[in-house]
This record gives C-alpha cells, structure tokens and sequence, in this order.
C-alpha cells in the first residue's frame, strides 16, 4: 500500500462509501461497519462520525483517541454487513472475517490490508460525544492499495440494501470555485 | 410529491448523496450544494451537516434555524455543479437553474420540485457552529416523488467527479441486529 498524504481524506470519504472502523485496546483489536460520518473540513483534515456507547468500539476509541477508517469495495459487501451485525464483545472479528491487520505509521489500531485505504485517525474534538456520540477526528496518515483493481465502493441505504459505484459523471471542468480541490489520489 | 414520515431521513441521506439546501430570509430564497452531511441518529432524525460562514445560506440558516435538504438525481448534475460554484450573493440561483420552489410543509425554506425528495429541517443543536459550521439539524417533514423514474442519486469524489448510483446489492436477510430499519421509502 503505498502512503499518501492526510489532507486528501475528502477525496476518499465524502461520497459517501460504507466504512469499516477498527480500534486495538489493551491488547484486543476490533472492527466495526460505519455508515454515519461526513468530512467537516479540507484543512486541517477533519472528520465527523458517530460512535457511541452501543457500539462495543466506542470504549477503546475514548481509551487510546486512536481509530483507523478503512474503505472496503463491492468485493466486501457480505463481511462489510456480516462485521456489522456481530459485537466484538462476543467476537474476534478479524479472525472470523479472515481480514489481515497491518500495523499503521501513526497510530496504534491496525490497518485492514484487504481494503482500498486506510486513514489513520486521531480525536480532534469530544465535545458532542456525550449527546450523540458524534467525534471529530483529524487523519494524520492514508494508505491506498495502488494496484487494486475493485475500487468500486459501497454506498448504505440504510436498510441492508447497497448501491455500488456506477458511471463516473466528470464535471471538473465546471468547479470554477473549487479548483483547487482537485487533486489526484 | 408525497409525504412520508420524517423519521425515514437516514434511508435517503445514509449513502452519501450529493444534496441541494435551500433557505428562506428577508423575502429571498437561496439554494446552495452540499456534500459534508451525515446521519446523526435514527430516533430523532438528526442529521449533522455543513454550513458555515463562507456560505451565503450560512446567515438565512442562523436567522430562521430552517432549512430544506433536496435530493437531486443525475439528471441534475450538471446543474448540481453549477449551483456550488456561484454565489446567492450575486445570483438569484432559483431562477437562474430554472429550479421550481413550492411551499414546505413546516418550514419557511421552498421544496425544489426538481428533486427526487425533499427535507424539511429545523436547526437542533448549534454547539459546534461556532467552530466548524457544524449543524445538528432534525427532519420535520419529507416529499417524495414516487411518480420520478429517474431515481439514481449522485456521490461527490470531491474534485468534481462522481459516481451515480450502480448496482443494488440486496443484503436485507444479512441484517440480523438491525432489521427494525427495514423501512419502505
């Protein structure tokens, strides 16, 4: 996987794709699947998310401020909603979904090496944790898989049922405004 | 254009649309384009978006604490760009992208009959404007049109590309511990 840089965590992120999540806590690594969550901000690198007391994760990410978002592709689509309807509580995830942990650049939960990218993530603010579970995190590190061919993500809607990626629309020309958004991964 | 429940948001927000917002001040109405939103929680229907100062809806939101999230679908793409990349400072944006307003049902902001649904939202928590533009908005009311063929909705790469909606993957019996979201649209 090849590492580049945290600011472009938008380009991966703001479509939409379902994620996966994962934690490593004393001595224990869990993943979870992640439908709510939005980019909040192009600099610094911040993202938005909801992980709250429900969610067996939620204890190692207040612990160590430490997760890492992984994007899985259409390939993954049955661990993606298997990963989502079992609690690590009951669990070794990583061991029944056969998914390889890596270990990251910058923080302690692992990388899922069967995955498209990888950002690594630090709590940035808490502050509506408590009302909604809702973190913001800041990415200090990505890894993208360069010669994956699938690269086609998952979009949730809500219900069990995903839309995968389709024809890509290419209005680059047109963002007068936001030119300087458009980076290649 | 059909009402349905408002507690239905996450099944049309969840996989990361591109979105129109619409705002209503001072006799004006303005509509701008999003991609920085999420849902927040099922029960209340809150959703975590956004919209900040360097918006021109920023002030009508802060003034009415209303607005509308319009779903566009593909065949509005081009006209999706278009709107994120002038200002409502300058432009009467309504009338320029020929877009039709009718009236909400519960707020002041218009409903864009152009879009495959729309969401009435009123502002819920605003702990996180100040710092990021981040609202906590509920869903008060929805249209839907069922009478719409054109349903694929469109997901912002951040560079001005995007991928419509492709292929439906139906994992409905895989979603043992969430099965109450299960909702017809």
């Amino acid at each position: 996987m090849d590492s580049i840089d945290p600011s472009k965590a938008y380009r991966l992120l703001e479509a939409g794709p379902i994620v996966l999540v994962t934690t490593s806590h004393e001595g224990r690594s869990n993943v979870m699947t992640m439908g709510f969550h939005m980019v909040v901000s192009h600099d610094p690198p911040r993202i938005g998310c909801v992980i709250g007391p429900w969610d067996h994760s939620y204890k190692a990410l207040r612990a160590t401020g430490e997760c890492v978002i992984a994007v899985p592709t259409v390939d993954l689509a049955g661990k993606v909603v298997d990963i989502g309807n079992c609690s690590g509580d009951e669990v070794d995830k990583f061991a029944r979904f056969k998914l390889s942990p890596r270990p990251a650049q910058k923080v302690s939960a692992p990388l899922i090496a069967e995955c498209l990218a990888n950002i690594e993530c630090r709590v940035a603010d808490d502050a509506l944790v408590a009302r909604y579970g809702l973190f913001i995190l800041e990415a200090v590190a990505i890894s993208y898989d360069r010669d994956r061919k699938e690269r086609r993500t998952l979009h949730h809607n809500g219900d069990g049922t995903f839309c995968a990626d389709g024809r890509l629309i290419d209005l680059r020309e047109r963002m007068t405004l936001w030119k300087q958004f458009q980076v290649d991964l």
